[in-house]
């Protein structure tokens, strides 16, 4: 349970205590996105949810000791870098949890957007909903192995 | 064979002269990605085509009439009205296709990023070749779509 303060260790330890939760609204079903959105979600050693909301569901409170990310158009866009950077913060400094909130179809509300910890965007380009799920997923893989030495960022 | 000048015309035909051509490197083979980016280039009424070159290969000549946009990290991240602006300017000068080059692994030569009319990035993140290519299919659409005044944009 004690705060994870190694900052310097290289990080390649296969334990985490940070788990990663992607809280979307709608059901991506059976689909190419679905698929991806799987095998990226399979490799995060991590360990990686994902939980899909009614449309007309509210966003669930926030487990303790958490963070918030909220997809956004208008949000900052990150490079994969500074991305895994971010996470591996967070995971230094005892989170024990990341949210990413996607969707709804209206966006999310001012409350909503107020309470995140980072408005995330994929650049200036608008992507669907699903799609969009999809690269959160590698974006979420790819910050792991960043911070684990794994070549996959370089391939 | 005249240039279309209809710039006013609100763009709503569904004659369009450009024809939008992927040139990427690498096999998508079957794959969640593969199957995106069919989904999206069988709805461009454009005319959209994928050709797929082996890792060794050089990039073909362009056609005579040509614009060439090279997906490039470094490259300038363009809203999807903005770039959907481009392509309808583009064909509004009687360009008859734009080619897209994506990959090869090690980026593409300096020569052929000089010769580009555009470096495009999709935001500062680096993603996966087949993924690159699908987002790339699905903005083509947006773009079409946008430019036919199609409410897919807003959905």
């Amino acid at each position: 349970m004690g705060l994870r303060r190694d900052r310097g260790s290289g990080s390649r330890q296969g334990c985490c205590a940070l788990k990663l939760h992607i809280v979307a609204y709608g059901k991506a079903g059976r689909s190419p996105e679905s698929d991806l959105i799987d095998r990226y979600l399979k490799r995060i050693v991590w360990g990686a949810t994902l939980t899909e909301l009614a449309e007309a569901a509210a966003v669930p409170p926030p487990p303790p000791n958490s963070r918030t990310v909220v997809l956004d158009e208008r949000g900052t866009p990150l490079s994969s870098q500074a991305f895994a950077a971010l996470l591996g913060r967070w995971r230094d400094e005892g989170v024990r949890e990341t949210r990413f909130l996607l969707g709804p179809a209206d966006g999310h509300s001012a409350g909503t957007r107020a309470a995140a910890d980072l408005l995330l965007a994929f650049g200036p380009a608008t992507w669907p909903h699903l799609l969009a799920r999809a690269m959160l997923a590698e974006q979420l893989y790819r910050a792991t192995a960043i911070l684990a030495g794994h070549p996959y960022h370089r391939e």
